[in-house]
């Protein structure tokens, strides 16, 4: 099978794999739709994230969906030809993390496009039954590889206690950002004001649901009952955080370059402003395929370029080369 | 002042008041509109709902909204001729239900149409200002008297926990069941079912969102939520528990003529489901006002007949004479 | 191996079995003590629980410990020598529930001694590593055994939300009540009423925690945080429910004969009350281990008789024949 | 009547008052027992917290108890002689935070010595006699005055969650460093380390209940379920966090001297930590009166001068002078 294989910073190369084989209970999934991530990118420029260094030949990618062509033994759950979207990370189900549900947190987990395990940017990827999920047929390929990154809105919604009738601001109108104020919208929040310095960006939150769009330099009235910090910057983070109501919820999903940062601890204190982060998602998928499938999300309004997988690389480079780009697509 | 006054079963009569006086801290609102609740159909045709007995003339409604005329000594947060919409019951404020945040657990609320306390059937009504709330431009005087029951089916709701993406069950689809359907399609539920035997609600479930509905004799296929019980049948309510997921909440909102009702034990062990049940509502009036004003529900389609203040009895015999009743509105 | 068989209802068999070999990631545990479970005993009795059925030749027991005797391949967490409690109950580690982290509801969990898995009336028993969990030096095997039912203690009391300051109701003062009882007051609750029949379990209890004892026919005055009703009888948990405080939470333990039975819903709306129950435990050892090992229970007050594993009949058959009795114990 | 004035800082002058009238509703106590904060000191030593500034003479003292003297018009909850402790803030029970039950982050409240309010430093106080609580027989005068600060423990513990079994670390051994440690084994901890300079304040923890005592160079090893940051240091800040398990949680409850802090953003994200402050607390005088009534915690060891109503200023000063001061007390 063909995949494309980063080998060094900047360099990307497609290659001949060998198929892989289905083991117990996994399927063979034939990939047909990967989004481009925020991380993807990093390791592409960079050759690393934080910990996380690519120190031999990796396969990116692990926002995908595709179709079932084989199945492994004692796989119950799909058939060949099933429609599926790839939860990207399979835990261990046994340690402490996982036996009190948030597996997202094990540290035995296999995530694709992790060092050193491969990634999507290939034409067939095996995966846990358990771990593929049937995409309804309301949902295109396309739509399906993005309940990766919708998982990452719902799991921050659900963070931030996010419920109908309520106030929420949203810093960083990337493709998480945008992702995070539709889920914002869909557990029924009625203002959702988003913030960021890029005027195309606002320009696709202000038609796919926010309220209210600004930029970081604008005053914040305050009284939010829910931050959801997708920007990385510490300075949203403190001007977030002071814009909450007593006992609201700050969650920091953008990851900024520092492992520290500044927080308002006066204001945390004098209003118990409950503050926490997210790292991947746990039990979202099945949220996120009802959301997109009955259009309380608009995924295609996100979808900026799209790819072959021989053109991965620049897939790659198309965030940093169009403005305009919040999610390419490489399509294998 | 006009006023209908309820003497005994089946007896309004229209009686000149003494116009109240707004006590410190107090508006006296002008009433515009009135909805009709089941409780005031009852108090009407037996003058008692258990252990409130109606001893002497008592002024039924409490589902209203007007405006402010007047205003008592320290009001700040309101000015005369603002549109306002009432929340019916004021607690202490200071036992320990109160200071707990669950207010409509006091023993010492003063709830209009309740006995002895007057209710809205009338021309003016003074209340705290802090159980007054602004209507926004979006909502007309009608639906601000709806922001009562749309409380129901926001604690409802939230009660249940009802999230993004969730599968909900709702038995019984008069104004508090059609209500509650809506809300959580409002609160990010994706699949809502609802159940009557009168084919007119549910067709205006079918219209107002209900992804599916069916009446008591038809099989219910599980796995659901949870389960909003808005008709007081027993049956309803057990064969509701038994189509809950595990660690799914039923939620009793309806009320059913006896004090005990037989439920499925072994169901809620085995599947350690959550039983609970509400009582009016705690700090729902901004919620129901921000999801009615963003149109997150629809008000309109529940109201079915007006009248005048002069015709209080006829809309309290609204809802028996007419099987396409839903919900009756007065108009002082 | 030897070990205790029930070919039919009353029937015990003392059995030659060959001695289990560990899977990948198992370890075989010498069995040193085993307590006797109510369902042990009903099995034993009737050959059958609800559902479960014996229908071949069963091990029974499933409350034990013992020491690591042979490592599967793989096995990381433990050596040979090693003294463990063992979880009965190994889940998938996969399904819907398993991730949500409510692993006891999992559809497949093999669970010792429920049809067809055999349980721990034997002298050797093999488990995944991740379910059996070392003993410290502070507790004997006994009370390693006892690290099962005390589970179900704590489970009752994490899913009462039994907290410092808290008035607690317990009903039944069985095995399981007791430690119900003795767990309310290590998760702090300063006040523990528990009720029974027998004068030999209320004495027991007394002297162990509880802050007042009753009979059934005593008046309950009321405004507990928290009914843990361990006695399966409809009446107790009708009347603790009504002894709630509102929002009040009441937690049924016991099963009792019928699949249904009466409760008074309009206290449970009027008090806004949470009823649940609960199925076994999930993620309570390493807590039930801790409360022991630091001497916040006391499972050695408990313990009523010893027998050998010859003796398996006469420890099922203790209970009915000693009013005295509370938990028997095999030592194989 | 007569009573200790703070005019400028350090200057407390002993003065002749007019004995309050209680209003109605509202209870006269007569002082017996008033334990000195650090805010009372920090108040006399600079005359100002942050923004809270002494701008005419000023009553310190808010932890307090003593004996009903006078009802005013409509007491019910308490008659003349009744021993009581104070609960200093009084919110005005209709606000949004109010009605939402985190009446301690009413923006109207009513709190002793806090300018321009007076406090207890004096004969007599007039206070809302639903918040004056009955003081059990087995709790003496002084320690009902220190259920103020047991409060600040018992909701720092609330609010990080501590249950049986936890494992708590405690960094700052002044005395609500020593209470929160000893509430956190009151709600089940079975393992609280507590971190302090002052060896007097270690060893007093190691007497009462700490199970491991340690100095801020000591190496944390990690694992904690929940931090309580008691020192106003950000460095233990956040070397506690780093301390912390995976969905761990932090409650600060020190203030520092900055508004801002430095925290490990990578660390709350990565293990998704939740951090939030504690602003005094709510609804926790109950639980702290019956921790103490049932020796759950033990306030005389944290008692350490006792000095007459004209000694204020000597009780003020006590802290600094004693590095083994931990809660001096004025007995008016």
């Amino acid at each position: 099978m063909k995949a494309a294989v980063l080998h060094a910073p900047g360099e990307i190369r497609i290659e001949e794999r060998k198929r892989p084989q289905p083991e117990p209970r996994e399927v063979l999934v034939q990939i047909t739709a990967v989004g481009v991530c925020g991380s993807d990118v990093h390791y592409y420029e960079h050759g690393r994230i934080g910990p996380f260094v690519v120190e031999a030949p990796l396969i990116l990618g692990h926002e995908s969906a595709g179709r079932v062509v084989e199945l492994g033994e004692n796989v119950t759950k799909h058939a060949v030809g099933d429609r599926v979207t790839l939860e990207p990370g399979v835990p261990c189900g046994r340690c402490r993390e996982c036996r009190a549900g948030r597996y997202n947190l094990c540290a035995d987990v296999v995530f694709f496009a992790t060092p050193p395990v491969d990634g999507a940017f290939a034409e067939f990827v095996p995966i846990h039954e358990d771990f593929a999920f049937a995409l309804p047929d309301a949902l295109s390929d396309e739509e399906g590889a993005l309940m990766e990154p919708l998982s990452v809105g719902v799991w921050a919604c659900q963070k931030a206690g996010v419920s109908a009738g309520d106030r929420v601001l949203v810093t960083g109108a990337g493709p998480i950002g945008q992702l995070a104020m539709q889920c914002a919208r869909a557990f029924g929040a009625t203002e959702v004001t988003i913030s960021d310095v890029n005027p195309h960006r606002l320009e696709l939150a202000g038609r796919t649901g926010a309220t209210k769009t600004v930029t970081p330099d604008d005053e914040l009235d305050g009284d939010y009952d829910a931050l959801i910090e997708c920007s990385g910057h510490p300075a949203a983070l403190s001007a977030g955080i002071k814009a909450l109501r007593p006992a609201g919820t700050a969650v920091l999903v953008g990851m900024g370059p520092e492992e520290d940062g500044t927080l308002p601890l006066s204001v945390i204190q004098g209003r118990e402003i409950w503050v926490t982060g997210t790292f991947r998602y746990a039990n979202t998928y099945p949220t996120a395929i009802a959301l997109a499938a009955t259009g309380r999300v608009d995924l295609k309004a996100i979808m900026s370029q799209r790819f072959g997988l021989d053109e991965t690389d620049a897939a790659l480079r198309a965030g940093r080369e169009d403005p305009a780009s919040v999610k390419p697509l490489v399509l294998p």
